[in-house]
C-alpha cells in the first residue's frame, strides 16, 4: 500500500481523489501496489465529503508523515505551492503537480532537487490537461529535434472561439455565457488574456530545447480584442481564428509567442474545437505530429496526474527523470518573427492603395461588411508590420496568420 | 562511444543509418554517448553506398561481437527475424525493431527474454511509423482503462481511399499510380487487404489489455471491393472512407477488427488524409484522445527507431519495461459486434421495402446514381446482419459506419 497525499483540494485536487477511487483496482494493477490517499492539505474544511476526516490545513503532517511517499500537489499558483513543494521533496517524498506556474517558474530547480532525493517531480499534467505530451517530448522525440512546436493549449478560449465563430456573437457576450456554464473563471483574464497558454508553452519549448525559457521572454497577446466581424471574414477565407501558443527557430533564433492567429483548413489544429486542445511538433525528417485530447477539465487533469502517482509508485526510491537544464534558452525579441497579416481597416478614400505602398503585394479580403475593407500581407517581420501600421490610418483588427 | 548493429537495409534500416548520421550530435546529446553502426547485416551487397564496408552476411558477426550493445532489427517478416533478434536478446543486446509481424507474433516472449537478459526490447515504429503510441499507451494512459482504440494505421491504404475520393477513380487505377510513385508495394497484398493494420491493431489490443492478442483472431477484410460510386455516396453523406483498425469493449466483451468504414466528419480520423496516420483512444475519465503523424515512410519510421535506440543506450544492463503478459487476451467472435451499415443494392421492384421488413428503420440515401438505390441500417450484430442481407438480393455493397 502506497500512502499519498494531496495539496489543494479544488477542481482538479477533487478530480484526483474520484479518480483513485473510481479506478482504485486498475490502478493498483498498474502501480503493482494499491494507493491510497492519507491526507488533503487544504486552508477549508469539506463536511460531508468523503475526505472530510483526511483534511488537514497544516503541511507538517505531510511533511513529517513517513509513510506519505507522494504527494500530489494541484493548488495552482507559486505561493505557497513552490515552498511546500520543494519541503517534499526535500523529505524524499515524490511530487505529482498539474501546477503550470510553479513548473514555468521552478521547474529545473525542482527536477535537480528531486534527482539529488531520490525521489521524482513529475509534471504530466501541466500542459495539455490528460494528452500525453511531456512524456512523448522527453521520451519519444528524441531523434529528430523539434524545429516548431505549437498548440491550442487553453480550453477556455477556444472554447470561447469556437462559441464566437458558431453564433456570431461577440467577445463579451460569450465570455458572460461560458462564466455561466462554468467553462470560464469568474476573474478569466489568466486565461483570455493568455497568461496561462504562455506558462504552457515555457513548459513545452524548455523541453524542446531541454534548457529553462522563462516565460517572461514570451510575447502574449490574448482574444478579448476579437470580434464578430473578424469572423465574418474568417470564414469567408474558410479559416477560423485560434489563440495559438507557439515557438520555432528561424534563422537560428527560437521564438515564441502566444496570440490570436487565422487558421487554415489545411492545419491540423483548424479541426480542434471547444475545450479540446492540440498541440503540433515539426522535425526535420519526423514531419508533423499532433497530439489532441480535452486539454482541461477536472477529469482528464486528474487522469494525467494519476498516470503521474503510478509513475511515482513504479520507481520507489528512483528518479524518472523528465527535465531540461538551469541553463538559460534564449529567446529572440519577437520583432524579428515574421508573419503574413490580415489587416481590417477603415473604408476611406484610396486606403487600398496606400496600403499597397506601404505593404507591398497585398490580398484584399471582401467579406459583404460595409464602411471597412481588408486585406492579407505577405510574410513581414513584426517590427516591419508595425512601422507600417503606424502610418495607416484606421486600422480596425490585425491579425497573424498560421502558416 | 556505443555501438550498434542494422539487420535488414532495406528502406528503413537505409532510413535509420541517415537519421543516425545527420543527426549525429543530437543524438550523442540525447543518448550521452555517441552512437555508431558498425555492422550492416543484408543479403546483397551495397558497393558505393557509405555502409559497403560494413555490411557482413553472418549474424555470428553480430552476436559474437561484444562491442555491439544495440542491434536494429529492420528486416520485416518473422524469417529469419524472429530467429535472429531471439539470439541478439540471448547475448544480452538490447534488440530496436520496427517489424510488426515479429511484434504480433511474438512480442511477449521477446519482452520478457529481455527482462531476463537485462536489455530491452523496444518496438515504437511498429505501429504508427513515427507517431509516438507505445509508449503513450504503456506509460502514460496507465490510470483510466482504455475502453476502444481505433485508428488509420496503414499509410498506403489511406493513400489509395484518398485519392479515389478525391479524384472519383476506382480501386485498381489508383493502385497502379501508387505502385508507380512508389507508395504501393508490387506485391500489395498485406497492405490493401488489412493484413499490415491487423498486426498493428493486435500489438495496440496487447498493450492496451497487457495480454496477448492473437492477430489470427482479429476479423480482416481489405479496401479492394470499395469502387467509386461508394464514394459518390459517402460525399453525398459527408464521410470518408477509411481503413479502420479498432478493438472495444462490448457488453464485457474485447472485439477487434479490421475494414473499411465510413467516417463522419465529426471524427478526427476523418480528417487524415494521404498516407498520415491516427490513433484514437478513449477512456471514461480521459474521454477521446488522438496521436497523429506520418504512420510510414523512411524518414518517420526511422526517427521512432532511433528514439528506441536512443532509450535503450540511457539505460545500459537495465530493462526499459513496455510489455503485456504472456497471457492470452480473448478476442470475442465478430458476429457479436454491432454496426451500423450502409448498403447499396439494385433497384429492383419493391426493394426498398423488402429491406425495410429485414432491417426495420432504414434511412434511404440519395445520391443521383441510376439503376440502384441505398441505405444505411440501425446498429445491428455481424451475425444478424448477414443473415438478413443475404434474404436480401443485389447487394452491390455493404460497409460499416465508424460510430
Amino acid at each position: 500500500m502506497i500512502q499519498a497525499a494531496v495539496m489543494g483540494y479544488g477542481t482538479i485536487g477533487s478530480g484526483v481523489v474520484e479518480v483513485l477511487e473510481k479506478n482504485r483496482e486498475y490502478v493498483a494493477k498498474e502501480a503493482k501496489e494499491e494507493i491510497r490517499v492519507k491526507r488533503v492539505l487544504d486552508l477549508r474544511e469539506f463536511p460531508g465529503d468523503p475526505v472530510q476526516d483526511k483534511i488537514t490545513h497544516d503541511i507538517a503532517d505531510i511533511l513529517e508523515d513517513p509513510e506519505i511517499r507522494i504527494v500530489i500537489e494541484t493548488m495552482g499558483g507559486t505561493k505557497p505551492a513552490y515552498d511546500f513543494v520543494k519541503r517534499c521533496i526535500l523529505a524524499g517524498k515524490s511530487v505529482c503537480t498539474s501546477n503550470k506556474e510553479l513548473v514555468a517558474a521552478y521547474g529545473p530547480e525542482l527536477q535537480r532537487l528531486a534527482r539529488e532525493n531520490h525521489c521524482c517531480f513529475l509534471y504530466e499534467a501541466s500542459v495539455g490537461g490528460g494528452i500525453p505530451i511531456i512524456r512523448p517530448l522527453a521520451k519519444c522525440l528524441t531523434s529528430d529535434p523539434v524545429r516548431s512546436i505549437k498548440g491550442i493549449l487553453n480550453g477556455t478560449t477556444n472554447y470561447i472561439l469556437t462559441r464566437m465563430d458558431k453564433e456570431g456573437a461577440d467577445f463579451d457576450e460569450v465570455l458572460k455565457a461560458a462564466q455561466a456554464l462554468g467553462y470560464a473563471e469568474k476573474n478569466p483574464t489568466a486565461d483570455v488574456e493568455g497568461y496561462d497558454a504562455c506558462r504552457k508553452i515555457a513548459i513545452l519549448t524548455s523541453l524542446v530545447c531541454r534548457k529553462q525559457v522563462n516565460y517572461e521572454d514570451i510575447y502574449t497577446e490574448g482574444i478579448s480584442k476579437i470580434t464578430a466581424a473578424d469572423f465574418v471574414y474568417a470564414k469567408a477565407m474558410g479559416c477560423r481564428i485560434k489563440l495559438i501558443a507557439q515557438s520555432f527557430l528561424q534563422d537560428g533564433c527560437w521564438y515564441a509567442l502566444v496570440a490570436p492567429f487565422l487558421v487554415s483548413e489545411e492545419s491540423p489544429l483548424y479541426a480542434v474545437q471547444d475545450v479540446f486542445n492540440g498541440i503540433l511538433t515539426k522535425g526535420d525528417f519526423n514531419g508533423e505530429l499532433m497530439f489532441y485530447g480535452r486539454g482541461a477539465g477536472k477529469e482528464a487533469t486528474a487522469c494525467a496526474v494519476v498516470a503521474d502517482v503510478i509513475d511515482a509508485a513504479r520507481h520507489p526510491g528512483h528518479t524518472v527523470n523528465i527535465a531540461w537544464s538551469e541553463e538559460h534558452q534564449e529567446i529572440a525579441n519577437i520583432g524579428g518573427a515574421r508573419f503574413s497579416w490580415f489587416v481590417r481597416v477603415k473604408d476611406t478614400p484610396g486606403i487600398l492603395e496606400e496600403a499597397k505602398k506601404l505593404f507591398g503585394n497585398i490580398q484584399v479580403q471582401e467579406a459583404g461588411l460595409t464602411g471597412e475593407c481588408a486585406f492579407v500581407t505577405g510574410p513581414i517581420s513584426e517590427n516591419d508590420f508595425a512601422a507600417k501600421a503606424e502610418k495607416l490610418s484606421g486600422i480596425l483588427t490585425r491579425i497573424r496568420f498560421d502558416q
